[in-house]
């Protein structure tokens, strides 16, 4: 039997017990999104009424200003896409389409971004999360784009100022395609300067995909962003219209309203929420276990004990009914590397967090009084 | 400059004048659907609470039975995706990863089609859709997919029972994977009768593309299902899992509300509202100008005067307002025969098909004083 990817081992999840495998967001909707869903189908007359360009519009700069990225509506061109990874298929199929197929990626990352580049034709180095951080890394010749998730998934790991104004001069003077995925950045201010701002000054052609698909319980009621540089020289608008026509009125005004709320206190009040789930991780498990003490994002990494696997651990935590993601899929170019870290979902009621934890508290235990046996 | 798209012609129609451009259901709710509407709310929390796994199969069940497509339901596996291209794309980009590269397409059809596929590496050969309609078309040797789309957009042409029999015999016997697009199919009875059926009894591999998406006016909250076979040795399901999770089950409990209302007298309305456009169109045009008379799909050719073209008759067209699309890029592989035709779309409140038909008859009055003269 082939291994399964990360977004089948997440299908099963949903389908059955606790769910802290995938990174939706499953926590309850604040009182002030409740308010918004209680309005939705006065949003659907005004969606069916409105000017569709306008509500594109209007999403989009509501959503990319709350996030910090004012120079994107001014300074770039913007896809709104059924969801990230539709967004990402179109970037893989129009790099296909100009031949651009050596991409230097980031490791690890989600599997599913290195899987569709490649199920389009890609050859993928792996460049080091950490080299990528700290501006260390080497880009081989002959790169065509270098893709980077930021803040990266599982890690949190976020490309400072200094280090994305650096990599954007390097993609700059040898003509590479800067491709950044950034579907985590609300979970953490400090990924949250303006991007287009430093893109823009060092001049590089770039396409960042931006994604609100993560941070609210709209129950996937989302949408995915391909933002490029003007005179980037590759058909992404071309590739996009054979897959899609626009998303939803609808969902843009939902996207719209909780941006808005987002902007006025709602993001503040997320990081909260996903801070004080990261607390009773910790309480359950202690810092020990926790390899990513910076991590602001809505997952979080635990260190699987000496002795176990990512593999066997989440394969144990599955039968008590703790369904988590082995670590081991995000490790594209070295599965092994991932078998000491399992992923944990913190989008979740708060409960939901804390009845993982403990099982997972149990699990270490056990573990550990078999290795001291 | 290259030659637009459909779809990039419908993102031009979408944004002013009179749009009767693109195939989505932009006419009024019905009262019934109005009713659902007005439970939006309701249904976010039902969406919120419920299994996904059982939403998704409900959502499936009730779209497929209220179109006569039962034995999809316990012959064939479904995977719901956010829309009809994107399972295309799924289709084209699995078909890839086995090197089934030889597809014999129907001719001519909606341009996303061959695009889609072509962008994935696929080599297309038209069959004209008579010769598919009526069975006599020869598939050339090698012949990996055949391809049809049916009902036909723009033509409204129906594979019968019998015909889609004789290919489905022709491909189980040859090995040929039978694809089908039936986006269209809610529009017409005649395409009612249950293709997994004889599907099943010829034994052949399939994939269909099945669409809730031109029906109803859900502001694009919709979905497109792939509908294959067992044992299809396509891996439809790693590449589907690549691009997503599953679609929301927000849209997808909207979706069974609006099928469950179409099984009890919703699609009949819907068949009048289509055939009453479709009279007023006719009563501006007449009969000789609009040459598919058994059409019952919710666009509609029209015939392009004598000394003019497609393209031009569109662009004029546009000047005064109103956008339709030239049937020039429906026909794939030999654009001038399209230039014959341009497509109406009757999914609009009766005041607008009005209004454009009384624009094209204007012109074509017009074009016909050119010639006389």
């Amino acid at each position: 039997m082939t291994e399964l990817n990360l977004t089948e081992l997440e299908w099963l999840a949903v389908r059955a017990g606790i769910n802290v495998a995938d990174g939706h967001a499953r926590q309850e909707p604040t009182s002030a999104q409740q308010k918004i869903i209680s309005r939705l189908p006065d949003l659907f007359v005004q969606a069916a009424t409105e000017s569709e360009a306008m509500i594109d519009r209007d999403a989009q700069s509501a959503f990319l200003s709350a996030l910090g990225q004012q120079r994107a509506l001014t300074d770039a061109e913007v896809l709104t896409c059924y969801s990230s990874s539709v967004a990402l298929e179109i970037l893989g199929r129009s790099l296909l389409a100009v031949a651009a197929r050596r991409v230097a990626m980031i490791h690890p990352t989600f599997d599913n971004i290195p899987d569709l580049l490649r199920g389009v034709g890609a050859q993928l180095v792996p460049i080091p999360e950490e080299q990528l951080v700290d501006g260390s890394a080497r880009l081989p010749t002959g790169t065509d784009v270098l893709f980077c998730t930021t803040p990266n998934n599982p890690t949190g790991k976020v490309l400072s100022r200094d280090v994305l104004a650096y990599w954007a001069h390097v993609c700059a003077r040898r003509g590479i395609v800067l491709g950044l995925d950034t579907s985590f950045r609300g979970f953490d201010v400090s990924a949250q300067y303006d991007h287009y701002k430093v893109l823009a000054e060092a001049g590089c052609r770039y396409v960042v995909i931006e994604d609100t698909g993560k941070l609210w319980p709209t129950l996937d009621l989302k949408v995915g962003l391909l933002v490029f540089s003007r005179h980037l020289a590759v058909p992404l608008r071309r590739v996009y219209t054979d897959i899609l026509l626009g998303v939803s009125p609808f969902i843009l005004l939902l996207v719209r309203q909780f941006a808005e709320d987002a902007a006025a206190g709602g993001l503040k009040e997320l990081h909260r929420f996903v801070a004080n789930n990261r607390a009773l991780l910790r309480n359950h498990l202690g810092t020990a276990a926790l390899p990513d003490p910076a991590s602001r994002i809505s997952v979080a990494r635990v260190a699987v004990p000496v002795g176990s696997s990512a593999t066997t651990m989440s394969r144990e935590l599955r039968r008590t009914g703790v369904h988590v993601l082995p670590c081991r899929q995000f490790h594209w170019a070295a599965p092994e590397e991932g078998e000491h870290y399992i992923r944990v979902a913190l989008g979740r009621r708060p409960e939901v967090v804390d009845e993982a934890a403990a099982t997972i508290r149990d699990f270490l235990a056990q573990a550990d009084r078999s290795v001291r046996r």
